[in-house]
């Protein structure tokens, strides 16, 4: 039973290693321009929404972990609404925006500047508001997305925190040039049994941790918005620090881990202890013996953990696409959502 | 139809206006210690992990917002498993856990004086190993909490990081002197209505904003380890980002405001989106817009913004410990929950 891939999004996704292999010929040289950015500052910190907070998740991890560099996500509230005044001359600010339109993402760089922060944009937009007003502007190389679930700009705004990281100190390189073709690898995977396996769910949780929870949330999040039903993105942690209590039989949990790093193995005996608890795992990625404990296990990227969030997402993608279709929903225009999301910035 | 309030939920709820005075009295002392540990470090990053966490979620808009330190919150994972070495030179760390003998806590709490920071430790147990290892301990005194739903040591870490940023810039000591009376005013609320709405509701969403974030993801984790029912908390900009698209007939939207602030508009509006999606509104607090947007409305506490949420759970808790009740749960011990929960921290 295979239902043509005509849509929209399925076509974005198979863009992925082209639009990949773009951004990082463009990006790649723009390293010197970010290190002289943050010459004489700290620490960074990400302003995002959405999917893009999703991406500004894993860049925070992989700047502390493979940068070195105390990283943190912004309140953008604490700019747009309260208008605290706090001193940002230490700090670099990354502000994350497909558009780069987004007013409350653009007002909250323009305060992040004032505060004395100097600014980057991660945005698919070269001639958008949020990288004109950038000290540097990361544009990536998308090309226009005309489904509604981002999924070649999210991939391409996590590359692109990659390569800031990579400039700040992580040593990335020789794993970045290996992205676009353990993305293309991923293209073929057969998503049937993953996307029976959530159409058949009472309840969904996602979880990850450490460099892989942006992916999980992330992939919540397209489940809910694209097949309209509600999703829960949980880290590790805050799974088991209570909702762990409701996982029971007709619970699928989708897990997403690397296949090495210091959370494989944690990853495994979460997954064990789901199933103990009566869900059936969903996992994506992971060790051997993390893929054993999955009822249906879709292969990772062939990548190490700083970078495979990149590619990690790609499964997900292909999966939530799939069950759209499966259950008579358009992909492409989900109910109730625009491309660009305005969460309101004048102060009451 | 009453049912009465034999449990040690209830009764530790009635206690917490005294948990309160006593926690306020042993604490605005210590203000002086808090701000020689803070000199000449310009940042405040916040451990902690579940109903902590939540607490945490607030000191760190207050902090921004009220005191002008710039603040945010530590992923423990980066300490405990990435083992990651940042320069945290120019950092306060101010840890958070109820029992203060959570291993992952106690861990990131030594990793971030390796790393250079000052600590704060925020704990009702006195002789707990993160109290031991502190630069400063504020200890609460909630006194010994036997059920297992943290109320009264939530509220008074909530109060403790208060006490935090007053003495870090923020001038509340006059809105603090009034928190024990207004905690009192609200233990007489009326929840029945409140507890059916949750009751009848198909599905439960939570969410608030700002300084109010924090006690609408602590209303949705109680809600969930309490009542063992899947309830997903988000900040209003998240919920307007996705999730918003699956709000429909059969939800019931637990809104959490505060009646002065530049969100307290937002707060409104908000509403009257749910609203017209098709979803039942239980609001907690706001202004009087607010409540008249709601189905079902609790007064808040009579307290600022910058002060409120330390009396905004107590209507939810009041609704959660009875509706557990109604559902014939028992809300000191919900199934599957210790009341320290081990996140682990061994490298693997």
């Amino acid at each position: 039973m295979t239902t043509p891939p005509s849509t929209r999004m399925a076509a974005e996704i198979a863009e992925q290693p082209e639009a990949a292999r773009r951004t990082l010929e463009h990006l790649l040289p723009q390293r010197a321009e970010l290190r002289a950015a943050h010459a004489g500052r700290r620490r960074v910190l990400m302003v995002a929404r959405g999917s893009s907070d999703n991406a500004a998740t894993y860049g925070r991890y992989l700047l502390e972990v493979a940068a070195g560099v105390p990283a943190g996500l912004a309140a953008p509230s604490v700019a747009t609404h309260y208008g605290a005044r706090l001193d940002l001359s230490d700090t670099l600010v990354v502000s994350v925006s497909q558009s780069g339109a987004t007013a409350e993402i653009v007002e909250t760089q323009d305060w992040a500047r004032r505060c004395g922060a100097a600014t980057v944009a991660v945005t698919n937009v070269g001639d958008s508001p949020l990288a004109a007003e950038a000290d540097v502007a990361l544009v990536t190389r998308a090309g226009a997305e005309l489904a509604v679930p981002a999924t070649k700009t999210y991939l391409t705004q996590v590359l692109a925190l990659a390569v800031l990281a990579d400039a700040l100190g992580a040593d990335l390189e020789a794993s970045l040039a290996t992205v676009p073709a353990a993305v293309a690898d991923l293209l073929g995977t057969d998503v049937t049994e993953a996307a029976r396996a959530l159409a058949e769910a009472d309840e969904v949780v996602v979880s990850g941790r450490g460099l892989l929870l942006g992916t999980a949330l992330e992939t919540a999040l397209k489940l809910e918005e694209t097949c309209l039903r509600p999703v829960r993105g949980y880290s590790y942690a805050d799974l088991r620090h209570g909702p762990i209590s409701v996982v029971t039989h007709g619970v699928l949990a989708v897990l997403v881990a690397a296949a090495d790093g210091p959370l494989a193995a944690p990853m495994v005996e979460l997954a064990g202890d789901l199933r103990g608890r009566g869900a059936r795992i969903l996992g994506i990625g992971g060790t051997t013996a993390f893929a054993g404990q999955c009822d249906v296990h879709l292969p990772g990227p062939d990548l190490p953990e700083v970078v495979a969030p990149i590619g990690s997402i790609v499964p997900a993608q292909l999966t939530i696409e799939r069950l759209a279709r499966d259950l008579g929903l358009d992909p492409d225009n989900p109910r109730g959502l625009a491309k660009v999301t305005r969460t309101d910035t004048s102060a009451g």
